[in-house]
């Protein structure tokens, strides 16, 4: 049996995408839909509240085409919080308007394939603040949830410790490449959602969510052993975006 | 041909996963949800009735995600009482107002790879407690199908009994070191429906489920030859925690 | 080339699942709902009087899980006689408030593999009999579609006629030790639907249903060459039952 | 890089199947079905005056089973008539009680796998009917897609010109033994849907279908290299038995 | 690790396949039919306008078949203005009575595989017109999105940047046979889409479409490594056709 990297956890993360049903939208009363705005308004100011409390983040992005209308990505310390919230918008007036289009549930995940210097890591500050992030103000997200291939030939699961860590080290490399132009949080679904991890990428260019994973690609860590599932991309959108663009 | 495991069943199971039409909630009068929910009480009490006579076991979980919004486990000694609280539910005011989201149809199993002391097993007090169990009340479950692959160079009927024996017993062991954090119901469903195996799993730390699932996935039988799918991960829920928050 | 198997080839069948509409049943007044089941009785006991006659077949069963609600198999000897019921079960008042789940067209098939003793098979009326089958009345059915693999290296219509008897024996004598536990139709699907054969299964004991496919499973004709679709488990109904159980 | 065969290309093809949406009849006025079948009538008749001047073909088939209810078979010289006819029956009175259900682009193909004898082929005038087929009438009818695979081991597209020839060639042989039984048009749709090819067979027994198919699946260019999409089978309807069927 | 090749990347691109509720649109008052029409008209001009000041571009072409009833093609400079203009048309009134078929988000896109010449490509006025192509006016359209195949034994992404060079060299050569018959837009969709290229054709006769396509199937760049989505194929619509054919 191969040995198992071991993982560090944070936060758990719930992505949410929403498409908005516009003929119900219409079909509200103007005082309902002043109500059902404000309502949102409320929910959002909490999550804002939250976030600066650094008990967990939150942030709002339109999604290009016709996959979903737009995304709420949810990061707090425990699942129960991510079920309320996610009933609590599903009740609300605005969630009448709405339909599930796809979600994600995961918790942020570091992994130790790139070595341990001793000593306790979940006491390391820094591991603490890339555990418990803050979700980027970048204009655009990237979200693509992925596996390891486990096929004849290609199963990155019955590979030695030494040569997956060799892999994701090169991976590693061409990531590092993308610093200060693309924020990564990756997060572990194993156990919480169909697929084994989910990558969610902020950048200030879309182009560079393009040029990354298609770099990747040829890197044998993806080549061989990646399986990709939907990508979604789009803006980020603050409270008053979000209203303008979507429901005024 | 390859000898097939015996196995020890017992009691059926029915995982019925449900979505709440909001839209047709609201709809419903004050008065019609009162009876909604008082209706879906007395199913709730019968079945709490039911599980202190030891005829079967009944619980209720929320689902985090748009996969479902909460799953109904029941456990019988026939499929014709399941059958007829499906229905029942169906036909039921709260029934109403919810959608099928994802059903499972299984029959608790306990697997004889592990050896026989001889015997009839079914005359074994632990035995018929395992083959009758009562749904652990942690407060998180988990959820997934799964199938042993039968692929070229990757197939599980084919292999002698001893080779599938020894990856069992190497299972096993990872299993038992969780013993104490996660509780574990095996449900078997070849012939009753599209998945070979159900894993209901059971813990007061949602992370147990990732690490345990992770952990086993670099164990051969899952790596070579486990097919998963979907996974389902939420909170347990009474009666009145039901309720409260969904119907509230 | 490999040669073919011949077959020979019975009643036409229609396996019709369907899903009630509750609220559509629900939205109907009590004079509609008594019309709709004097309806159904009488398309029901043209059924029974059809099969008096020993011109096809018919039974009702129940669906566990969420796939179905119910279930019509119906053979005749032709296939208009299957359209035509089709629709006129889809005009019908309990029509209305159904919603297609799964079906499945095939033609009662018995296999040649196992040798012939010289004269015209269709003249033999134990042949007759079992192309033209009554439904058996047992308390449980069980049905899934399958097909025989055609994949690299396991690729069943590239063997030899002897090598494909060879395991369809061993397969039979499997079958054999669940004589008297379970009847079987093997129904033909090839060029009329989209798996090559439809297996129902039917006994007194839904644990001899996961007996029979697991053991199988192990079988070579079934381990290498088996593919299997979605699996159907439930109850029979008589018309009395159907209308207890579902629109009381 | 094998050479490709080289195809001769006749008449578009749309074989559009829908489904019948029996609630939105039945809502509809006495009046406004009469209207809706008087306005399909006249829509049969303008495609039989067409098929009449050998300006294209039409028919009409009943669909076993809930893949769909009926499905409308159109041959014409362009595509553009095509899309006309598709969208006059959508924005018809009995367009909207139907469903789309399944629907196929292509256009009628002879290969030129078998030789050629020279001179232009589109001179000769046998080969000019088999491009502009008139549908034939028989009773029954079977409609599935398929591709050749493209597989490691097993990949069409790579094999010498010679080999694929070869192989045709046998298939044609089968084929053969069924003339005066089945009548065959093959349809290409490289580049129009997502199958690479149509078949559509008519006869008066639909055992031919199975016969003939599952004969073809033990020779080398369907059990190696043949992959199937849906199968569709029905019954031959002229206008009044349309109407007859479906709306009276 | 295999070198990537370089791309070059210009304007954006969102395809938005939508089907017609036809049922809503008539219960549409005349009004309102005017009105969305009107409404329509103006979004098409504005489109036309970007289009004349070199700001983007913009068609219409209808889907044979039922995948789809039309679909807009946009390009733009950035992702913004893409989901701006979606967002508006769902918006708009039109979009009340379409509802979401399939959509394509992407770049286009142009392939350094065939060498550089030194400096710098962006400065290229050649380079630059493709880069910001306006979309061609021939009658008819063909669009698929297609992966490069990533299996054991036809993995595209682990090969040597030579021999894919090669390939796509003998790639090209087909595409040149065909110049002056049709236009081909690629845009890249990796970290955007599902799929990592889109295909646009454009020709005024549609069987190139299906010859192009087929004769591409046999080289090895698309043989053993071309993985295909779903074929949409249609009719090139003025602004007045659009409105002809679907609403007047």
């Amino acid at each position: 049996m191969a040995e198992a990297a071991q993982t560090l956890d944070g936060w758990y993360c719930l992505h949410d995408f929403r498409t908005i049903d516009w003929s119900a939208w219409k079909e509200k009363s103007e005082w309902e839909r002043q109500q059902a705005l404000n309502e949102f308004n409320q929910f959002f100011s909490r999550a804002e509240i939250n976030e600066e409390a650094h008990d967990g983040s939150f942030a709002l992005y339109s999604v290009l085409g016709q996959k979903a209308d737009f995304v709420m990505i949810t990061l707090r310390p425990t699942m129960d919080e991510l079920s309320d919230l996610e009933t609590e918008f599903d009740k609300s007036k605005l969630g009448e308007v709405t339909d599930p289009a796809y979600s994600f549930v995961s918790v942020v995940e570091l992994s130790n394939y790139l070595g341990k210097d001793g000593g306790d890591p979940y006491a390391n500050p820094y591991v603490q603040k890339r555990l418990k992030p803050i979700l980027p103000k970048n204009d655009y997200f990237c979200f693509y949830p992925m596996d390891k291939r486990r096929e004849h030939g290609d199963n990155w699961y019955m590979l030695p410790m030494e040569e997956r860590r060799e892999m994701m080290k090169s991976h590693g490399q061409i990531g590092r490449k993308y610093a200060g132009k693309i924020h990564q949080i990756i997060t572990g679904s194993v156990g919480f959602d169909d697929w084994e991890w989910g990558v969610t990428l902020f950048s200030d260019d879309p182009l560079q969510f393009k040029k990354i994973v298609y770099e990747m690609r040829f890197d044998e860590a993806s080549a061989r052993f990646g399986e990709f599932g939907p990508f979604f991309v789009g803006n980020h959108l603050t409270q008053e975006q979000f209203q303008q663009k979507f429901f005024i």
